[in-house]
């Protein structure tokens, strides 16, 4: 599906959309409201040459139509998660242009909590500092896939946490330690066996929560001799405990903590008093999957 | 105090420090760990001519060694709470140096809960998003003022928020409204009346959750004809709730919840589905303070 | 001009304005298109006390309003600068609403420089990553400042920086030196003498043309023994070169680049090789102003 | 290169290192001192199921040790070009540890200019918005490829664009229009041909210059009828004038500026009067690529 204007330059793969559609939908029904704040990114491929090749837009479903829609389905089915949403998002923008194949729709979305101590039941608060990711890819022929996640959940050990017995080349000065602070913002994407269509819709929010619950309680239990062992144990507990997951994908910044050297001033420092490191930082990336289960690399991107 | 070189140009007030000192401190004491996460600003005023007109350095304290002493007193005193921490810091730097008359010291504290349902006690997850900021200052003479106060706490009323009856110029267009979602990033400050060396040590945690407490129910519970009333019924509610509190100052951008238009498409929006806007923003700035309390302008710069 | 609802709590100082409204204004006479890029915060001050007290709005001009005027103006009077932008948004504000009693208009311009090479006349590439900056206060009785400004003007020097001769307490530690990188992110602002109306048009330009070169010019070429010098020097260059400048207000954060020890690996750093480290970093702040110019705090609020 | 702890879950790919070395590197040759001012990123992956599986971190070359070497090699052998430290820096860490398998260099780079008017020869001011960017990917076996690339080049027409023609669908509501406004933020990347190893080492800054001023000249000088467009035609052009680069993405968010509707206060608005969206915009993206050209869709990630 390659498209050429001079025999010396080829158009690849290309993709347009609206992103970060801001949506907040308000469901007024009963005692209490519920909220759902959501950033909607599309982006829509398919038959572009033309648009690319000579400014001929006949085509083209305009980022503008895109946002519009994203407001008229919420309204129209509400958003009941964020998964089902882009599955939905999906499916209209797959059915409503011939020329889209492929429509992937990437969601943030913000917790908010009730105002504890409030009367008002229609009163909310910014919940917990994370952010719930969702990404949906789906074609034109029906195939569909589900990655949830969640970033910035940032975690912390103030023990059970040692880095030895590492390799030493001419430039490692590095000291050994049986004691740090272990600490990392997690960026963490899971993906789902099944089709999207074929689960429950409570599933979504459940399979969220114990996602969220097996990689912090992993990061929290695991007695860690590498961040990379860490990050191993945080994936295998999300596997073990959702059958529906296939693939993890874990993404962990090392944010240094260092013991300050107060010896020049009389005292001692036994990991009592940290500098928190912003720049440089460790970078630990990794991927486990299910045995068995095929890779679908494009799902990620 | 002023300094002059040349008949024609005069210094004027200047202070130097070093700022943003990231600084965890760990109680390893018992049987769980217990957390502190600062950000620690030092500002130094006094005596300061010198270095500005001649270069000479001999009255000044390096910025380095301000910072080696908020690693070395959290060591050796502990953090108890921000402001303690803070009001030592400014009598340390007083009297370190003979050249310094006067001291400031910012914190920003980051918030951490233990993690749920993990078996380690010595594991945390960051807290909210709100910001808890404390401002000292302190002169020479023993005089020191503190302000607390918190930043990005976000809140969002669903229900309960009018907005009519306002001026109309020529330029006026806006709908009259008598159901809008209102929303806000709170940014508030309160200014405690008592010298804070005569606080017990508890009280500075206390107090910071009750003022908490009172602006979010205050904001819920209002029913709101604008942001500017419903920032006075904020402020109100916190004096009213600590007799040691002399002044509140807030500022609060008014987040714009729109209901998005969806007529076109030929649906209703009964303020279901709204686009939350960035920029440009309204923003609601006001100062409440106990009759009769003297105002201390120099407290909050 | 306080309000009162309750003999406890008293109203003081408040405002209220639509910040950051972002307007692109294109001037389409002649040959080449021209362009301004700004970025105005209004806040309106006057008889408040009803909305806040009461949310009786009848005194509020809807920061909406203030959107479109800032809109409209700049379509019937064009952008000539932002300080003559600022000022005519001033009296428009205290012209047509008799409630409001004191406006401040504060102005961040970004700057374009038109594409180079290229054939188009209407092209245009960011320039610089300095901000120039413009704050205006107006009374309803005729009175007027103006601050000008600039801020992330980023300098850096290889030579001819020394610290040394500092003061020394118990928790000083840095050693002195001779040959350091001296760097700093310039946030400069300065007053002007006379009411702006006074001046002809173009002379906002070229002052700020002027102050920008004195600021760097002073930075790049005198010889620092410390940044408190290398501050004075600034604002003393910038006082000297414009007579219609009252006083000056630096802000230099100490942009550390920390020398990299590279003895563990039997290497040598004659100040080759820095960490450019990001916090904590040292903050002077200084004031200049021009010998016998009256004060006028409330113009940098 | 797939390693197995239990029956269920497997390890896939996996990379560590350190990110964001902010290094500063000063030539002091010569009577001009010359500057490189860069964020050094390191990603190595390899035989690393050890640490991931048991915490034996026997084949873990520490991120420490990686950064160190990046100051260590800059100190050795300066940093000419972006491109060429980074394949220094593969080199090393695929010869200093056998255990690493695959080394992944990013760079930015941050411009500096020497101060206009001064006479400091060693004096510097942050030059343009935009980051020069590399990625270098090199293996055991010798094989390497660079991407070079910019970010944050923001650049706008005000004349020569029209979008008209595109689909409509139910949700299309966007008006035709023959005179926009065109603005985005260049975010591009292009692979290189020939191993790096075989250029000499100016070219890759003038290359550089070549494929920057190839993508600003054909944004301005593009008459465009989408923003798809005017990527091709930058692309295109890119590809055109430099026979060593195979591949060029490009995303391209689209800045939309929005004429404001000034009906309302009896004012026309002929495309004069601007306001600057922030969320949501359009993004495009898309691929070129030399015809023949292999791809190789490892070298962009």
């Amino acid at each position: 599906m390659l498209y050429q204007r001079s025999s010396s330059v080829v158009l690849g793969p290309a993709r347009y959309g609206k992103a970060e559609v801001r949506i907040v939908h308000v469901s007024r029904n009963g005692a209490e409201h519920a909220l759902k704040d959501l950033a909607v990114s599309v982006a829509l491929s398919g038959d572009q040459a033309d648009t690319h090749l000579t400014g001929d837009n006949a085509k083209v479903l305009t980022t503008d139509a895109q946002k519009n829609a994203v407001y008229a389905l919420a309204r129209q089915h509400g958003v009941a998660t964020a998964e089902e949403f882009a599955l939905l998002l999906t499916r209209h923008f797959l059915s409503t242009c011939p020329y889209i194949g492929h429509a992937r729709i990437a969601v943030e979305e913000y917790a908010w909590d009730r105002i504890p101590g409030a009367e008002s039941r229609h009163s909310f608060v910014r919940g917990g500092r994370e952010v719930r990711t969702v990404l949906v890819h789906a074609d034109a022929d029906g195939r569909s896939t589900v990655v949830s996640g969640l970033k910035d959940l940032v975690v912390l050990n103030t023990a059970g946490s040692e880095f030895h017995g590492f390799y030493k080349d001419e430039y490692t000065t590095l000291a050994e330690t049986t004691d740090r602070v272990l600490a990392t913002a997690v960026d963490a994407r899971w993906r789902h066996t099944d089709s999207a269509e074929s689960a429950p819709e409570a599933d979504w929010d459940k399979s969220y929560a114990r996602a969220r619950a097996a990689l912090m309680t992993a990061f929290a239990d695991t007695h860690s001799l590498s961040l990379q062992q860490t990050l191993y144990a945080m994936g295998e507990r999300l596997l073990s405990q959702d059958d529906r997951v296939a693939e993890v994908r874990l993404v962990l910044p090392n944010r240094h903590h260092f013991a300050v050297d107060l010896a020049p001033f009389g005292l001692t420092n036994e990991n009592e008093v940290f500098y928190a490191a912003d720049r440089p930082y460790g970078l630990i990336e990794g991927t486990l999957s299910r045995a068995g289960a095929p890779p679908d690399p494009g799902a990620w991107e």
